[in-house]
């Protein structure tokens, strides 16, 4: 997407070849910095410190990672440590586990000679299949956007929520829950979109307003609380978030609080719809409850820009996950179409991936 | 309740017996600081500007307002605008306008020379009154500790989550949603309490954890976001709030993310309590939609600590409270005892409030 007229995406092979740019994504809002990825450890830290963040970046930084670690050494030792090193960053996002295996399964019958070069093409294939995918997806929720402005209000925009950020800073470029927003801005259709600040990172205040405001988006931030309370007032027509993982049964581990969005929703009559890539989908659990939830440091809570909220003397919990149960769940906005949550559903529409040819097949 | 072993209030008449002290909670928790109100406007001003804040000690403190306002000029004409000016500074509250009603009841038949002394004692007693109303919302709240206690996990201690603070910073002493929290602490019950940090003005991190913590009751602080998760992992025995306004037939607006706790609860299973004096009703209103929702600055979504933390091109709304419908709370926690939230229930409870003199009656 832009940012002040001039194209970006969010990870790229900078010009030397040999390493990899990021967008710095701890300096947003105040700044649109560049960081460089030399290493392997680079790629890790770059995860784990949230410089990159989203699930679907997540998975396409990880593979370049991958790519940095085999160009350097190219062994068996070093292809298993790397992938361990990867997955090991971030617990909860199920795309990170499905690029690495996806890279894993193509380079371990491959002679070390030419792993390096194929890690490369493949984490490149990985990003560009990745914008395809959410371009797709925007197309999907597109048609759910113009069946809003059909059936409501012409009086105002349409109004949307959404929760952290699942734009294009979330992916390698045009975002999940984000997509079909700037699809239909472009288009011209009237929207607005409710940001919710997204404690304790900001991510809502920090990211998603910031790229709705460089692309022209109209948008308003609140506080997470306020959210329920837009809802009852008939404030919102629909609440699109992103994921970071989808069971094969269709409840959804996404941020923080999302799950209170949702039934908020479900009590005022709002559509919830949830906006993924396939690769979000484990297809080896049912239960949303099994997910692992990543818990981060109590200083996210207690500090903001290195002020103290908190006394001394209380202590914080930093919970970074919750999972929304499939029911309180209208859709799940895919590339290849909308689905009900479900495992029929998912199973209909992602036949290779959730059907016979049994689970964790990488499409 | 005590600050380092020495009792304080959060209001009280200052020596010189013409002022009225007020704990500064805009500077806690990094200060315990004093402020003195000298004049109508003082109050008025420490009412809109949240030095003092929560329902009960809004009420007592506008009543001290007034009567400093009539100590300066105790005319009809004085007593009016007094009222009025007080009145307007906050809007969701009931308790401000019930205890200016009283005051006005009181004070517009006696003769001007009498009104400030008047006016003085009924402050007085208004506090005492608040004083005495938390320590019996205590002890009903108590009883339903004490059956969680005893039909509940004994390995684990009581785990009560809160929102906002209803603690003794909100009224004049004991608090209201805190004052079980407090007698089961003293007990020697075992007990936890969940501190979520309510944006934006973070009252939950700022002041509710503060007197916790002065107080040596455990507790833990999150974001708004996490109170749903922990609700559903089985973390939360009870949710026990406090209220701004409570319609007569149990809708109850409290501080905004109320709702959405309220949500989770009934998703989860777990009682969701509202601790209210009954100068918090408000007898002539059914339905929560009709209770004026104050909005405040966006200032205090955008920034925190003076640091901006939304980029300069992105709008901010700030709804400061909102209304959970009655069907969602499990009890009202009054000073005549627990009621289901319903037109009989709190009748019946409250007979001459609600039923045949007719609304507005105050005790």
């Amino acid at each position: 997407m832009k940012v002040d007229g001039k194209p970006y995406r969010t990870i790229w092979v900078d010009h030397d070849g040999a390493s990899v740019a990021i967008i710095d994504q701890t300096k947003l809002p105040r700044e649109l910095a560049v960081a460089s990825l030399a290493t392997l450890d680079d790629a890790a830290a770059a995860i784990r410190d949230m410089q990159v963040r989203g699930a679907p970046l997540i998975g396409v930084t990880a593979a370049y990672g991958l790519a940095l670690a085999l160009s350097a050494d190219p062994s068996d030792a070093v292809l298993t440590r790397a992938i361990a090193l990867l997955e090991a960053t971030r617990p909860t996002a199920v795309n990170l586990r499905a690029a690495l295996e996806r890279m894993r399964a193509a380079l371990e019958p491959v002679a070390p000679s030419e792993r390096a070069g194929m890690a490369w093409a493949l984490a490149a294939r990985l990003a560009d299949e990745d914008v395809a995918q959410n371009r797709s997806i925007g197309q999907h929720g597109l048609s759910i956007l113009e069946g809003l402005r059909k059936g409501g209000r012409k009086d105002r925009p349409i109004q949307i929520m959404t929760h952290c950020n699942a734009g294009w800073l979330a992916t390698v470029d045009v975002g999940t829950a984000l997509a079909p927003v700037y699809l239909a801005h472009d288009e011209g259709m009237p929207i607005h979109v409710w940001v919710s600040e997204t404690r304790p990172r900001n991510q809502g205040a920090f990211l998603t307003a910031w790229e709705l405001a460089k692309h022209g988006v109209p948008h308003t931030v609140i506080v997470d609380n306020a959210a329920g309370h837009l809802m009852q007032r008939g404030d919102v027509d629909v609440v699109i978030v992103g994921a970071d993982r989808v069971t094969r049964v269709g409840d959804v581990a996404n941020k923080i609080g999302t799950y209170l969005k949702a039934l908020a929703a479900r009590d005022c009559a709002v559509p919830f719809y949830v906006a993924v890539p396939s690769s979000t989908i484990d297809w080896t659990i049912d239960d949303g409850r099994e997910i692992p939830i990543e818990e981060r440091g109590a200083d996210e809570v207690t500090h903001i820009a290195r002020v103290r909220l908190v006394p001394e003397n209380s202590g914080a919990r930093n919970i970074g996950f919750d999972v929304t149960p499939a029911r309180l769940i209208t859709g799940l906005i895919t590339e290849r179409g909308i689905c009900t949550p479900s495992r029929e559903s998912l199973a209909k529409v992602f036949p290779t991936a959730g059907g016979a040819e049994g689970p964790r097949r990488v499409r």
